[in-house]
Order: structure tokens, then sequence, then C-alpha cells
């Protein structure tokens, strides 16, 4: 009961949105978390019968294991959890940098990095460099200076995105993620945190969205090149 | 007690970050809000004295009143309660759109707006064109693609800011605001509306920080350009 | 243990409101979350014997498979979690249009059409039309319109509610779910929204409640009709 | 500056939604609160030459006195601070109940009878009739039964909208007060009793409501009679 | 290494209160949930060792027949989740109801009545009576007035305390549980709904603390008969 | 408009619930706060024209002046703020102690002393004397142990409520108060100190609610006593 | 009815603990937030007396120009908000640093100096050092070390804490302000901040509390130094 | 990928800072929950290897037992699941006495235990002395009279921290923990108690961090000594 109209594919169960690519520059990136394993195929299919790239974020060993067999040359990145099916040489460009504050907080880096790199941009990364040790990062200032764009994932207190934009003139984007517990209330500390910086520069997506930072990153480091 | 080292300037109660502009691109910006007239006149000599561009946001009248007798030259606007003594022909570049669900709204958009005019950027204002009458922005779709970054100020639900990022290619600064009553919780609604945005592309602030929202929007805008 | 006594079905551990139909309308209906097999198996007697439909929400597999071994022609809505023993022909008059925001949200939206149609309306679907793609909806004006009630059912920041009422003459019921994460909070997120919504027309039910949503709806649809 | 196009009237700092009558059978109302006198008469001026009934919500003694000379026909409800021009003689059809739990409750209640009356419903009061002793509203029975729509308006602990439901099969419409101390928490036990119902046919509009739960009122009400 | 000394009995990891009887006119009550089966038998043994009653709340199954196969006499209250090894002829006296607003509150008010009759109170239990059938508590007037104490156990909205404490003269204790979901965040609503009781007459305990509730009800319905 | 029907006066504005007494054993006390001097002045006159005892809770200088003057032997409790117009000759029985923390607490605690008074009961009092000097309440434990019921008024941590209970073998009420300030949350930290009480026997009321305290404990108290 | 037993002195109304010296080494301090004149007379007498060190905290205008009238040698920090009439000599020792983040958390820094200088210890200041710009506090660093004690004052996101703490060997304890706006919510973001600190050696006192961070700060340095 | 430059040894997924001994003294402690084995043991080589003392805090079974092979000489306290291999004869000076209210508050007190040992603290431990029974912490007065410093660990209402401050001239530190069921919202409850004491001589760590309390006991027990 597939119909193309209207700039949307309707599936019944969804409406992949086809225009979006014209309009938005980059085409719809499916969210696979609670999705059947029913539903993720009849999408996928959409994606590659459209000639789209098919990006999964929130995938899961079940869902992907599923869609390999269908593309094998889907990949995946296992930390991010994200898998992809794109043509092989997109160039990219420019620099984001991705600073993590902990170890624990690299799975939603990757989430980002992968998604920057899908999407075409340089990414650096930069991890567990938190405020308990400022050593760590100031000694990588030279790093710091030559992004265009910086992502901070940071648990816990989530300190690290005021200290790191108060040392660069390029924007910060804040991820703040659910490592921590007790008073962390599920990374409420960290967004707080976030949200009430005393450094102009900073800006915040919600709690463990590595996705969000990175379409964000690349919009501003792919517009600074365009 | 003055003293200059170390890249600040140390008056006791406040330590000017003077190498801030070397840093970060863009020299200190002062809280206003809080602060005593005695303490404001000795920040304000400070900056004029190391030729910086004197900006007060948050200021109220009291305060305003007092240092425009010392600073005759320094303006206001006053629904974004921003006081600056800036040079006089900074060139604006770019474009940013400024919008607002409603009228009450507009205050932050214009804490924002002037401070991005204050940081050389040209702005575009389209207010109340909330979701309760999506014919109104969908009306000014020209603006939304002529812009290089976007500022959506909404309170109450804060549904703007998705529908608006679903529009464009460009990135999407949200900016909840304290608008609204009851279940609102002073903004909270509005921001985790926001931050829980189905679609990519936006970042958000913290409530009424319409200064924030300018400054980072800056960033993305001038790098676009330069 | 059982006593039919001043309008109710004494069974100790439930007492049954046999006087529901007479003052609501409908019988009641059975909350099977929770519930042990035995408990189940006795109040379904008493709907059973006293000749009224037997409805039981949020039921689980092991629950629907001992019922089903003793009433063979108990039906399931296996995504709305409900299970039903009613007369075969009642009529279905009206219109209440279903919107979902997401495929995750079907569920959901499942649990109020099958209490729709089971209350004898007349149910349409839309599923998948978030605000990240407008044009989804948009697309659909002559559906909104012809609905005499509507049900917009969403997760994350649930802005759908919003823009839906404002297109519309109709009444809106928002119901917001569970799906998201992070600054979601079990749905609070998408609550806030659709309580605080700019647009008037629009109610809200609990988080999740799908079967609140569509009891509701019954009451103005068929009223409209009656 | 004013522009009519594309369904709106642009008066820069706000769009007023002409369109709306032909869109959802009746015209934007004014939220007075925040609006200064200057923005309020130009926006009284815009309905008034586009012949619109003109209704201000949330309106204060200064605003309205600053009107009233502009058009000294303006009526005003004071305790539900609603102040309206509107023709004469629109017929009132159905019959809406409102009840209150307190006495603290009227103005909220108020707020809603004067949106209903003004939008064309009878309006039936009953007021202070809380759970503390049941038989006051246990004694209304037959005004309960002949409602096709009741409001109930509770603060504190708001458990009148779940009995009121349990008698009646019209719909219901809680509006949560802030009514209470303490723990009230500005109206936040009365906002989750309600949309915790036990009883099917219970909705909720945001906390204070009042405006919002007569609009939607009248939509349930006219559509039964229409 | 036990030690009786200062009114107390050390185990190291537990000082068992063996003054308690003397100061507070019951033995200490121990809270099986989250110790050893180690830790169990230790303090078992100290309290048979004294001569005391052993009372275990939230024991699950496991710990139940660990304690069982070295007590024989153990007894338990399955949905109470209460073992205890009392001397078998405790004469019980007076009367404290306990009522339930749903079938799924029963184990809370299982573990209030399991305490009241330990502590030699005759317990009356009135389950499933909630607010949406008013009737089924009405019809029991008799039974609520002739109780010296009630217990109120009601989750989602919890609005049956207040109700049924406007019928009698009574004290009313209420317990909210955390039977609901969505916006019931885990009792919440009930208990802030009780807490905000515009009846007076109404106290309230922790949510599903079944034991406190009758705890505290032993003390009113013995001291009234003393 | 007054209607004496079904065990309530009919005033439009309020109902005063006149079967009161009978059913619960004390008449209606009024809320005072919020309400207009017309309509205390009218539900002033049920009372007195009914031979009920008025009693008036949370009322203001402003209110007791304009209602003294029509009723000259109208008492007040300026701490407690509470005003009552009773019969002189109450015969008071038992004893019910009122501790309070701090000094802060004493207003609160006063609701409390005169309610219980005005109902009959001996009321001592135990003002200062909090965790932070334990010897204080130590030194009292002769008044502690005399008492039927005890009233803990607590701000700030409230830890007093469980530290009394843990001394005495009679029922206690705590009232948690909004003393405080910072992560005191308005009361929120005391309330929630109360409700999870490691000490069996500690029931709570609403944060700041000495009326609630008092009534309860005058229903143990006389029970005891009856 | 002044009473001196048990170690303390009983006012009615207050209970003065004149066995705290005693038994922690320090005086009650009096909140005077919240008392009445008449009260603080009678307080201040009771310490004067007893030939205790007299300190207010939370002094308001009013309260301390009745206090100096009567006891002219008693002393203000306006800023700190606190009274004090002490010995003159008393020696200083050791050394604690108070660091703020900005120039609006300073009242609070000045309660902590103030209450530290009071109990006999050397105080540093170092006042706006926060994170937006980071080589301020770097450039301290022979400041940081040589403290005994750290106290960091923070409101905003209160990052410094951790910064500072991951600096030194000293122990640190934050005190989250209440500055700042918005998701600020009274200062709980600075709060869950330094709560959740990476860094181990960093503790917390209630937000806005100088004088328990003086305190504790007290404890630590003179121990160090005893 | 392993580099040693600038005070930090990067491992590419972690920075182990190397440099932490000389600036704090006291190494970088490893918080395992989380971590791969395979990054435990690229992080437990790289300590060896730098002869630094290796510690483990929130380690699981799986965890300890694959290091267990590799480094035989691992030692465990399985209680507070820490893992550490340091030099065997540290010298222990000093005296920290840890308390618990309840028994199942030991894990973290023993967590806080272990981190002094290991760190060179004498340690006395005083388990399950809550405010139910306050004779047993009262019987011990000799006990926390003789500590330079007392950690006080409690869940539910948390109010030990308080009382023990109280009786003793040393500083103590409150550890919430999350035992407790209800209204205790993993921990809030005893976290808002130790925040609010009304005990000067109080601070407070995150919730179940008995690491983090161990930390600062240790600098403040050994600044004493030192």
């Amino acid at each position: 009961m597939k119909k193309h109209l209207g700039g949307f594919c309707d599936l019944g169960f969804a409406k992949i949105d086809t225009d979006r690519i014209n309009r938005r520059g980059f085409p719809e990136v499916v969210f696979a978390q609670g999705k059947t394993l029913t539903q993720l195929k009849e999408i996928a299919r959409t994606f590659i019968v459209s000639n789209h790239p098919l990006i999964l974020t929130r995938i899961n060993q079940e869902q992907y294991k599923f869609l390999k067999k269908i593309y094998p040359k889907l990949k995946l990145n296992p930390l991010g959890k994200i898998a992809y099916l794109t043509k092989n040489n997109i160039k990219k460009i420019g620099n984001v940098l991705i600073i993590t504050a902990g170890t624990s907080d690299i799975p939603i880096a990757e989430e980002a990095a992968v998604t920057l790199e899908i999407m075409g941009n340089n990414v650096t990364r930069l991890y567990d460099v938190g405020v308990a040790g400022v050593h760590r990062v100031l000694d990588k200032k030279e790093l710091l200076r030559k992004a265009n764009c910086i992502i901070v994932v940071a648990g816990m207190e989530g300190a690290l995105a005021s200290l790191v934009s108060g040392l660069v003139s390029s924007p910060v984007i804040g991820v703040p993620t659910s490592c921590g517990y007790g008073a962390n209330f599920g990374g409420l500390s960290s967004l707080l945190t976030m949200l009430n910086s005393c450094s102009p520069g900073v800006v915040v997506v919600n709690i463990d969205n590595g996705f969000g930072a990175g379409y964000f990153a690349s919009l501003v480091n792919k517009g600074q090149k365009g």
C-alpha cells in the first residue's frame, strides 16, 4: 500500500519524508529503537529504492543482523549504534572536534562522530579530558583552536562545556549524558549545568543525543566551508 | 586596587577578562542584573579605558540612567534591556532570522537581536507566528530559506522550533521563554519541548536567554560568511 | 461469595460496577495489568453471566491465552493490547480521526482505535505525520476537516496536537506518549507541551492513555451524531 | 505597517489570525496579560475594523479602563477577567454545567462560563460542592444528568472530576486550579489527580485555564446540538 | 560478637532494639528487603532468644523458605509479604476498616491488615470501591461508621481518602500506592492528592507503606479501647 | 438566595455543609484565605444563625477587623491566624503535646494548638527543641510519655518527628513547614523526611497544615478518652 | 519564665543551647531571619548574660538597628548580613581560601568569610574567577596551594568547584548559590553540579548557605593547625 | 598508542592523570562501572607500570575475576565493591568514624571505609544506629567524641547526620543513600534532609557516594594529624 505523493512515501505505519533532501539538504534518518524487524525492512527498502542513503540510529544487534542479511553492504559503528548504507566516496570537509569528559561518554560521542562523517565532515576525537584534570584539555589548545565547531559530551556534572567554550572562538554544542548515579537523575544534572553555562557560545541538545549534536555541527561546519 | 596581569583586570569584586577578545574574538559582556551602581561604574570605566566595546545585558532603568550620566553616548534597547557603547560603523554581514511564537516573547527576541547587531550581523524579525495559526509562518517560507541561521523564541508549548526546523536547511537555535502560566512551570514546558525536538537541527539555550542565542547565532552566521 | 446488591457485584477482591451501563451508557472496562489469572477468570465470568460486553485493556500474552481457552470467541488487538468479547454487529457511526506523530506511537493509537470501534464509532487512522515534516499532515487537510473529533498521539516534544488543532474546528484530544529518551522524562515533555497548547480546543489525557482518549472521543463523536 | 495577506493581519509585533473564523469557526481570542496598552489598542482596532468579535482574557483593571474609554460598549466579567465586545443577540443553545469544588475556584469557573456564553452556549453553575461533603453534589444529580458536557474546576486534591465523571454519561473536562498551599505546588497536585483519573470520560486542561475548558466545552456542546 | 547492653543487642551489622517493647509497647519489626539470608538468620535468632515476637515485612519467597526451615512455625501472608512468629492467642480488640480503591491496591492493604492483626486489632476489609463508582462505598456507610479508624489504600488519583473522610467522624489514614502509569510518577499523584485533602481528618504515610499505616492505626484503635 | 436543603445551606458562591456536625461530630471550618469580605460576612451569618461555632483559619488582619465589628465576641489567635466564636465553657480533656523544632515553626504550631483547644483538648507546648541540640527534647521525656498524641512541627530537615516517635508509644503527627531556604524547596525537604520516617508510628499532613494536624489529633485524643 | 536546666536556657519560644560550647566547641549561632524584634532582644540578652559571643546570621537592617541601640558594640558585615558581638582579640590561625565564580556570589562568600573570621581563622578572598575565563583561577595557583581548605561559591552552572578541586590537595567545600535565572531553578542546577563532581575531594552545603560552609571550613582548618 | 606527555598517559579512550599524585597527593582512582574488560586491562597496566597504586570502585564480579587472573594480588572488598592493589604496609593514622542508620546502608559505608584504609586512615565502624532508637547512638558518645571526622551514611529520611553533628565538635560528612522506597525517590529525601541540616558542621556528598565521602574524610583526618 505504498504511495508516493506530496513529498512523502506512505507505508501506512510510516510516512517516509522523501522531500526532506530537497527541503533540508539531507534525507530522513531512521530512529531504529522500538521498530519491529518488519517495519525496518519496509522502511529500508523505501530508502534503497529511492536511491537515498540509509542511516539508522540506536540500532540493536538483532536489528542490524537482520538488515545485514538483506543489505550485505550495510555498515555498523557498534559503539555509536548507527548502521548506514551510503555512497562510498563522500568528500569530507572542515573540522569538527568531539571531546568527552570521561570514557563512559564515548558511545554518545561516537554517535555524533559517525553522523558527522556520513554527512561529509572531518572529525577529530579528544576523549577523557574532564575537569578533574584540567591540564589534559589545556594541553590540547591547539586542537581546540583549529576546530570550526566543537561538541562536548559530558555526564556527571557536565562542567567541561563551559570550560572549553571559554577557551575558543568557535561555537560549542553540549551533549549532556546520563553517565553518573544518584543526584545525576538520569542526566538532569549535566543538562542543567550546560543550560546555565556562564560562558556565551554554548548550546545544548537532549541528554544522550549524539546524533542531534552531530547533525547540528555538520550544518555549522559545512556552512563555514560552503 | 586595579591590577592588569595575566589577561585580566582585577577590581577585587570582579576580574575583567581583558584577554577574551584575543581568545574568543569578542570582549566580555557585563551581566548587569544584581550589580550595584558602584560596581557598574568601576566595571564600565575598565572597559572604556581598555578601549573595549561596553555591553551590559539585563540592565534596569536606574542602572541605565546612572551610567548614561557618565557616558552620554551609551545607548539602550529598552525591550531587550541591553545598553551598549560601541563604535558606530561596524559593518553588518550575513542574515539571522529571529522568529517569535507570540507577542510576549518579543523582549527576549530583542535581547537576541541587539546582541547580533552589536556583533555585526544583519537581523530579520518575524514576530507572532506561533503554531496556532501555522499559515503565518508557512507564508514566510522565503524569509526562512534566506537565513543563514534562525533563532526561534517561544514560551508556552514551544512547538515552533521543531516546525521551523523541519522547513529549512539552516541551523535553528531554540530559546524557550517563561511566558505562560500553570503547567508551564516558569518555562520548563517550552524547554523540554525544544530539547526533545523530533527534527534534527535544533539546539537550545537557557530559558529567556536571548543574549546567549544571539551570541551563538553570530558565531554561526559570521563563520558562514568569513 | 458473589453478591449482587446496590448496583455492583461483590467478588471480594473486586466490586464489579454492574450499574455502570445504566448510569454512564457503557459498562465497566477491566484494566488487566497486574491482575492474577484467577482474578481475571472470576471477573470475566461475572461480565459474561451478566450479559455485558467484556473488554480488557493492557492485557498480556499469558493473560490472553488463559482467557482465550475459556472464551474461544475472545478477540485481541495485539498492538493495542485490548481483548474483547462483544456482540458482533454493533453499528458504527460518525468519524474519529487518530493521528500519530511517529511510528512508535502506534500501539497507543491502536488502544484508542479499538476502544472507539468497540464503542461503535468509525475510525480513520493517519500515522507518522509529525512536525519534522509538516507537509505530511498539511497534505491531509481533507481528512482533518471531515472528522468530528481528532485524537493526536505524540511522544518526544508532542507539538503535533497544537498544530492540528490550529487547522480544524473540531475538538482535539492529546495523548502524550512515553516515546523518547533523556529529557523526555517518561512522557513528561510531551504532556507539558500539550497542556500548554497555545491553540484553544486541545485537551489532554494521561501519558500513554489511549483507552481514555478513545473513550472520551466516543462520547464526543456519538453526542454529535445522536 | 498593517498588512492583510495570507489570512492574517500583520501589525509587526502581532500577526492577527483573521482567517481563524473560517478555519476554526471562531475568531482569535486575545491573551491580554503582559501586553502593553499600545499593543492592545492596535490589536483591538484590527478586530473592530475586521468586524470580528473582540474578546480579551486575563485582562487587568488598567487595561480594561483604557480600552473602555475607546470602546464604551466593551463589557467585563470582573471575576473571570474577560472583556468582550460582541454582537448582542447571539442565540444560546445546549447546556454546559460548570462545577467548582470550592469558593476559591470560582474566578476560573467564571472565565470558562463567560467564554461559553460568548460562544453561544447555555451555562449552569454549581459552585462549592467538593468531596469533603459529597452529599452536596449527589443532591444535584438531576443537574448533572441534564448537561451535555460538564466542566469541573478544582484545586487542592482535585478529586471532584473523577467523582462527577463516575455519575454521568456526558464528557467531563477537568480544570485543575492553583488554589491551595504547601504540597499543592501551584496546582500540580490537582493536575496530576485529574490526569490519573480512574474514571474514563475525563480530560484535562492546563492549571487555571478556564478559557481553554470553556472553549473546548463549546465545541462539544454545540456539536451535540448542531 | 553479640552484646546486650544499653537496651540493644549488637550484632555488628545490626543493633536490635531490645528496649523498644518497653519504650514503645511493641518490639522492633524487621524490614527484610535487601537483607542477606545470613543476616536474617542472626536477627531472627536474636528475637527468638529474647522471647520477642518475630515479624518480617517485605520478605521474598527465598527469604521466607530459608527461615521457614529453621522456624517451621513461621507463618506468611503471601499478598502482604509479611512473615511472623508470634504467640497464638493474642486477643483482638476494636475495629479498623481497610478500604482499597482498586484490586491492584490489595497487596498494600494486606500488609496493613496483617500488621494490625498481629498487633491485636480486629480488621474489616472493603476492597475495590474507588470513586469511579461511588455508590459502592456509599452502600457501605454502616461499615464506615462502625470503624474506630479507617485506612484508605489508593493509587492512581487517590481521591478515595478525602471522600471517605467526608463521610465519617473517625480518623482516616491514607496510603498512596504506586499503582498506575504515566503521570502517576510512581505514586506521586496519589501522594499529593492525599496530602492536599480538603477534608480535615486525613493523614498520610509513605507510598506503598501498608505496614506504617497498620502500625499507626493500631495505636489509634487500641488507644480508643484501652 | 439562601436555601437549606439536603444537609447544606446554599449561598450560591458557597454551600455550607450544615450536616457536617451530625456526620462528622464537628461543624465545617472556614478557610478564610482568598475569600472576600462580603463572602465572609454571609458565611459567618449562616453559622451564627444555625447556632454553630464559627471558626476561620488563615484569616488576615483586614478580614478579622471587618468581622470583629459585626461580631464583637469574635476572638483571634494572632500567631495561629485563627478567629473563632464558640461557647465559652467547653470542657477540655486528654493531653496533646505540640513540639516544634525551631522558633520559626511556632505559628504553624499555634494553628494546631488553637484548633485543638476549640475542639476541647488539653494542649501542652514544647517549642524549639530541634535535633541540633537533642538534649533539649531528651530532657522532657516525661512530657513526651504523658501525651496521648504528639504533633511535631518542623521545617528545614524535619528530623524531629522520627526522633520523637522513637521515644514514645503514642502516635506522632508530623507537620512539615516551609521554614528554611535553598534546597528546602518550600517545605519539600521536611515533607519527604517525615514521609520516609524509619520509625513506625509517624503520619504526615500537608506542609504548614497546622489546622489539619490539630483536627486529626483531636480525633485521636478524644477517642482515647471517650 | 527563663529557666537554666539540663544544658539549655528556656525562653518558652526558644531553648538556647547553652551547653553547645562544651559539646561542640562553639556556641549557638542565631538565625535572625523571621524572628521578631522582641524575640531577638530576649535571645540576645541570654547570650550576653551567659557571657557567650553573640552572632546573628541573615539579619536585616531593621533588626540590626534595633539591637544596635541596645548593644552599641554590635558589629555588622552588611554584605554577609551577619551581626556579632565578640571578644576583640581572637587570634586567627591557618588559612581558608574563599573563591567565587562571579560578582553576584560575593554576599554568600562574605557570609562564609565573616563566620570564619569570628571563629578565629585567616581568610583569603579570590572573587570572580569563573570558568568562562579559566586563566583567572589558573593564574592564582599559588593561592590555591597555600590554603588548608577552600570554599567555592558559585551559581549558574557551578562548575568551578570541580575545577578547583582538581588542582589542589586540600578539601573543597562547594556552596551553590541561587544566582542565575531560567533553568537555574533557584540554585538547583549549581547544587546538582557540585553533588555530581567528577573530582574527589568536593563536598556540598545547602544553596546560599555561606554560614554552613564557613563553619565547616573552620572545623577543618583549625583541626589541621590544632 | 600510549603517550606520556603533559602529565597524563593517553590511551585514546582514556587519559590517565599520572600527574595527579603530585598535584593532589593521591593518584587517580578508576570508576570501573560501565568500562569494558579490555579498557580495564589497559588502564590497570598503565597504573602498574607507572608504579601507582591501583584502585577500582564499583567493580562487578566479572570485572574483578578478569583482573584477578592478571594481577593475582588484587584484593577485593566485596561489600564496598572496591578492588585494589597497593603497597602492603601503609601506616594508618588518625581516626574516622563511619556510622550507618541501617543495615542496608552498610555497602556504601564499606565503600567509604575501604577508601579510607587504602589512603592510610584508621576507621571505626558503628552500624545500624538510626534515630528510631536513638539510645543506640547516644550509648556510643565516647566513640563519637574520639573521632577526628565522622561519616554518617543514611537512607530513608537521613535524619542521623544532623543528630550526630549536634553531639560532637568534629566535622560530619553526610552520605545519603538510595535505601528506601516510595517518596524516597531514589535517595532524594535523604539528600534534601542532609542539605537542610539545622546543625552547623554537616556537609553532603552525592547519593550512594561512599568513595567521595571516604576520600574527603581522609583529607580532613590526615590534615589534622599531619
